[in-house]
């Protein structure tokens, strides 16, 4: 049994301790929020104690792991606490914005061998990881080229996009990492953006619509093609295509319902409306990973590093973004 | 180079007409119609002879076959005196309306083993018949179960309703013919009809939608299913299930365009119109294969008595209307 | 909180005590099996406590309601002795084999007015409850024709085959249920079976594939087509076509992969492996609905009669399979 | 009628020759080929003249229009002469791989108005036709992304290669148009490529998988996948993203035939196997246009321009590959 304490509780926080809840060899020992109301109602829906401060958690012997869902400015800090502490730590996507700071934590607890994993729910989505086994099991041989669609139904509020560090460092960064998971190290980004939806979204410096072309180690080919909204829902879309065939993981829908009439045939459901929904059994799977990790005494994946590397993508594609250059990444 | 005359210029036996044109080894050399301005415009377009009458045609040596696609009732007398006269048949599916007829026709003219097609196109549809290959190369090992779907556009005139011999003998015999195609002989059958879409049809005394089923000798079971109107065109499928996998060939549109929005997605075209439209390939082919059958001298198939055993299982469904009782089919 | 007793606990009676042991507004209290050993095992999973009798479950004050999971042959006594006790029931199909016991059981309960539901898991499948919700709204018009697609993956095991009613009692019953659901009460069923599998089906009496045709009141014709055995998985399909459009249910696959290579396109997953699986969410979604309808003094849904309606239709359809006729159900 | 004669009689130029001779109101008059022998076998079969040439066909009153399908060398040239003997002109793609020759070319023929068109076929395409013409009236607003996938079922010989003028004025140039149709002028050009598949691809300087990135002038992104060689077939597929919706245009296959085993399930035919098969529609409708507008004496389209601007497109690619850098397109 591991047991766990969640700091933050906004959506996210949430939905993970729900499911550490459910989890048959984790326990949800305590939450904590500097929200105390919303730390108060998660607490008490599911039984747990409401920790007083981070202090309170990193310091009981009665939890094993923290899962650090709070605003991304904390994770460093909390992070490097919770190591200190001897706690196995799950740390939701970004690790931060800025490259020296995520440097920097690593240099105060890499020495520690802590065990950190970083929560990019994608690597467990059951349609990304079936494709990716298949891929690893040789079925269309070598990887020539990865198309990966992500778009969103709708963009977030202005006021978090000012501080989300852009769109590639706040929402390519989960495509980043799915490409390095499917093709391995990339050697070369190449990124184009638009302010298409929303002209306060430009007005704020950002782009709401990208396309990134990569070049990874192996000679792949990746392309990424992003949008901050989406009419039909969440478009979640993996392409790979190799030297003897392509696998496809499409879009997932609530139901199996097609309708046919006189204005057209097959027609479908929305597709699953936003990653709570979309990705609700990659989260659980994430999850099982990490308890069993914890329990296995093995590395987490994907850990600090990978964290990092999407990161680094991220600030090259801005890079290119600002030079109209293709950007190489060096080891 | 088998040289054709056409019996009957109405819109089947223009197409017919239009195909022979075309084919490599066929030439269209005459047409007939008794409505003179019919044959007149088809003779124009395709610059061939307006035959004054059907006996100018089987006099004439320089016709090798005839493409008989006159009303109904015209088709045993036609096929009569054109096997008489020597002349390979490609008749117009059904061959009578009247079992005691057709019989009687093949009395005429069996002992001059005449060269007769009948024109059940789809046969010769590409994915039925691909499927049907398959089927016969094993890939789904025995068969057990055949759905096959039909439902029309919209009812014809009332006025060809009550001409038609009834839905089963008018349109399910274009399924009966295939269940005998994909699974051999029929020994039993059962139906089901109802008058759903003009109560016309039903005061007619006739069916507007209908439920069949059907035992074969090999064991295998057949569904069909029948309406005279489908909003969304016409639907032509068919499903073969068998002890290793099962076989589907669906509907056939006009692109490959789909539409994704927030009200559904992958919303493709409605399915094809109709018959010309869904069955031009068939009909091609089934052109194809006649004129080959009649210059190799080799049997076409479907055959007279292909025709005959549909008519019989249309009377039988009929017989089965009327009883409530599932009807054995006696050699 | 409603609070549960859980009567047999073998495949079904396991899954049905999880789900309870999750839903938020039920609690299982005590669960019971002849079989000492599984209900053993079941109450220290759940931490739940193991009764010794149906009695001890029965007189237990602090027992709400009785989910029945035993084999068939006892349902009805333990139906008569729970609506007695004053238990809500929550029956697993089908009620009995024998509709002499069906209609004695109602005779014994009807004067207590009991909460009797009959666990027909289908009507709670996502997709068929969105299906029909869409029919109901008038998505496409009158229903004029239905087809269901009902397959296992492979036979039960002969001892089973022989003590289950025969194949229409035990699993078209389900297909006999949905169709009520979807058109209301049927008017004449008409069957067809054949022993096509395993011969040892066809040797103790039994049928492993069937084509049912029902006539509603309502005029729509249902097609039901079953088989015990297919290779790609539980066949589960649902199309319902109207006077403006149809609505279609299709499977549902464990992933979204599509494999495309020389040997063919689109290749996606075999279809969930059986019912435990696919119907998942129907069976949660199923407690859900009896846990309210305790809750809230409403009745649920499927009823006692639904149960004994589709059992008349399986009696009808072995006696159409016996006699070759069309059978009038009258009310 | 307009008289055709064909320069070229490779692959391509029967091709258009057929096209011709079925095209009411084309009648085809001559054909021509360096190579004697394959210009007598088209005369032959199609029955008309073979020139002994290009003087001759230029010089005869009784020809209309040119059809140009010989070796892209001689585009210019002959496009000049045509022109400058009055003869309309349908020139297959690319005019050539040299940007100074083309605009050479229009230099010497545009002050004679001539009526010239470029054979860019995918314009004609059924699918990718319907699918622009939604996207005009308004279906999802305002176009935002488009992905273009383009990939050959296997590499063009290694001497083909080499006078080939690279990928991008060879293959990709297809899609540079295509875009252009779908989004109108390219004001940015960005482009990766790889040799993936053919060792002697790169060793003869040349890529032989790619991925471009432009951007347009009216804001929208475009992505255009290439690839030399595809194990499944002929892959053409068309994705437009818009503010209200997307629309896809899919692959075509040969028949409608889906399997369902234990192996998978839907799967479909290998997509058709080449642009011969894959456009042969697209083929026909490009003869009619072409043969409409010089029957109307309208423009056709694409343009002598559209030509120029992919090859621009083109140039400014291999600029970006050589360069690594984003290439601004000047007017």
């Amino acid at each position: 049994m591991v047991r766990f304490a969640v700091l933050g509780c906004g959506r996210i926080g949430r939905m993970h301790a729900a499911n550490l809840a459910r989890h048959p060899d984790a326990s949800l020992v305590s939450v904590f929020d500097i929200a105390q109301a919303a730390a108060a109602e998660v607490a008490g829906q599911l039984g747990v104690r409401q920790a007083a401060s981070v202090e309170e958690i990193l310091g009981d012997a009665g939890v094993d792991a923290v899962l650090i869902a709070t605003s991304t400015d904390t994770h460093v800090e909390l992070i490097i606490a919770a190591a200190r502490a001897g706690k196995a730590v799950l740390c939701e996507k970004p690790i931060d914005l800025d490259m020296a700071r995520v440097i920097r934590c690593w240099n105060e607890i890499g020495s520690l061998d802590p065990t950190v994993m970083i929560g990019f729910n994608r690597r467990f989505d059951p349609s990304f990881a079936a494709l990716r086994r298949r891929v690893q099991e040789g079925e269309i041989g070598r990887v020539e080229q990865v198309v990966i669609t992500s778009r969103d139904p709708a963009p977030p509020p202005l006021a978090y996009i000012k501080v989300s560090g852009g769109m590639f460092r706040d929402m390519t960064i989960h495509d980043f990492d799915l490409a390095r998971h499917l093709v391995g190290e990339i050697v070369e980004v190449s990124a184009h953006g638009a302010s298409l939806i929303d002209p306060g979204i430009g007005e704020a410096g950002d782009i709401d619509a990208a396309m990134v072309t990569m070049r990874a180690a192996s000679g792949a080919l990746v392309h990424i093609n992003n949008s901050r909204r989406c009419s039909y829902g969440y478009d979640q879309r993996l392409e790979v295509f190799g030297e003897t065939g392509m696998l496809v993981a499409g879009n997932r829908r609530e139901t199996s319902v097609e309708a046919w009439s006189a204005k057209g045939t097959q027609a479908a459901d929305p597709v699953l409306h936003f990653f709570i929904q979309r990705y609700a059994d990659a989260y659980a799977a994430e999850i099982a990973h990490f308890v069993a990790c914890v329990q296995d005494r093995t590395r987490p994946s994907p850990s600090f590093n990978d964290g990092m590397q999407a990161l680094r993508l991220a600030d090259a594609a801005n890079e290119s973004l600002r030079t109209g250059r293709s950007i190489r990444i060096t080891g």
